[in-house]
């Protein structure tokens, strides 16, 4: 058995990688939901749909989220009427928010909905909400007043700097059905290259986790989402700065360093293992890049092969 | 100036025949939204998009509902989820809902929101909630629990009897910004040809309405539904039977007699014309069925000359 803590694209494409090299029913993943939202009265996953969609084959490769052969008529009309657009929904990718907002007013759990829909596209990994409460990321933004996700990451294109980051709602929450048990039963723990901070952090914040994490400590393997210095995709690289923190797999080694006994770092990085290792976690270089579903396999079997060695030598 | 308490289709047909007889800016609709309804998580009001979408131009004549041309995608989609979609709602149709709903909970008023909808889509005609207050419409079906309206109409395709209808939320509420005044101020008050009890009744039980209609009864000319004994579209004549009215011209006489000094009934129906007048209401035979854009403009001819011969005969 396999959990993944999950944020976006990164966790999706090494998720499909390891559905790839162990049966998909064995793959757990929690997901950060800091990032829910409601607009237009919609309430919004994007990180569930990104996961679920990826794992279900359907999402769009190019565009980075959403869905495939995507239609935009809502939009387009809703851009006619003057309305908020710049959080684009496709006509494909709304139906997925109204299914779930209608279930959410009928009394269904976010962890209900969520496998639902997973269940509805023919994923058979399990997807859990980190909490089917409300955590919410809200960020302070330099001169401004404070922000949510979505607004931050979205509608400003992560352009302005980020003075705090916190997730309103976490200390009251509770992890969802099944997360401690996943993190509990694992055989091996997978953090994956997702911002360590908006998309892992909010999952670490969830009342017991971090000490279901320490407890598994040395089992659990992350994956740099940092490679020479820079973030793949998003603003995890600036916003480590911005928040004092370095941007580099050293920085992500000792964010980590608590929860995790092993870090995976690209080839890129390999001149900085001895760094990382400096923090307290085992360094581990292989590429990390996932361009295609083969790669995504191979560092799945890279992380796989970590937990393994680890087991057979030290136990 | 014209106001015109309006319902669904045959209301959005008469008001679209009376912006061909007289300027479009000097009416004003005020439209029932006792069957307003909140639909994955989107808040739907029916009656005011078919107004808006015929006085647009924008309506689908064969079908009835929504708008021409229109795609369903996120149908299909919710669809394959499982979701509920026996309520459908065409791509372009749900950019009004999505628009409503994200104005609503940014704070704006159902009129305001109403009336940025209709400029939007170039309608000059004024359109007014009977409330920006909630009043739902709910039933009583025979042998089940009470039911909201779309329920029983959309749901259930009004197949079975309603022992009881009630107005949820009236008393408390308030007229919308401007009925008051548009019911005061008009020159011809006419009540559309929509169902008595659904349509025209929640409008009605609004603090002030039927105050202000009965003190302007003498200018009130209301349009039958019923013709021949049969509701047009809709179960305006079962519902009528089914809580003790007579499904008949005559029936309609009754319920608008306290409010309304005319009726105008169908040709069918110039044979109880007398019955009519003998509920204290005059009568007024011409064609009321409204097939084309020309029959309904003869209609609004027919109502708006009613009010002109009564005014000049009598005051």
């Amino acid at each position: 058995m396999i959990t993944v803590l999950a944020g976006g694209v990164g966790a999706a494409r090494l998720l499909r990688g390891m559905v790839r090299e162990v049966p998909a029913t064995q793959v757990t993943a929690i997901v950060n939901t800091g990032d829910d939202t409601v607009l237009h009265g919609l309430h919004i996953s994007p990180y569930l749909d990104t996961v679920t969609y990826t794992l279900a084959g359907r999402n769009d490769e190019e565009r980075g989220w959403g869905l495939a052969d995507e239609t935009w008529k809502v939009m387009e009309n809703l851009e006619r009427l003057g309305g908020e657009t710049w959080f684009s929904l496709g006509d494909q990718d709304l139906a997925t928010h109204l299914y779930r907002t209608q279930r959410l007013a009928n009394g269904a759990r976010l962890s209900d909905v969520t496998a639902e829909i997973a269940a509805a596209l023919g994923v058979e990994a399990h997807l859990l909400p980190m909490s089917d409460d409300p955590v919410r990321t809200r960020l302070r933004l330099a001169g401004g007043p404070e922000t949510s996700f979505q607004d931050y990451f979205v509608r400003r294109r992560h352009e302005v700097a980020v003075e705090a980051v916190r997730f309103e709602g976490a200390s009251g929450s509770e992890p969802g059905p099944g997360v401690l048990e996943a993190l509990d039963r694992a055989d091996v723990l997978v953090i994956a290259p997702s911002n360590p901070i908006l998309s892992i952090g909010p999952i670490l914040v969830v009342p017991g986790v971090t000490e279901a994490l320490r407890a598994r400590r040395e089992d659990v393997v992350a994956v740099s989402p940092i490679v020479a210095g820079s973030a793949l995709k998003g603003p995890a690289d600036r916003l480590l700065t911005e928040l004092g923190h370095e941007a580099s797999v050293v920085g992500v080694a000792q964010l980590y360093a608590q929860v995790a006994a092993t870090l995976v770092v690209d080839d890129a990085d390999a001149g900085l293992a001895a760094e990382v290792e400096a923090a307290g976690v085992r360094c581990v270089v292989a590429p990390t890049i996932m361009r295609a579903p083969e790669d995504a396999a191979a560092l799945a079997r890279v992380v796989l092969g970590v937990a393994r060695d680890w087991s057979s030598s030290t136990r």
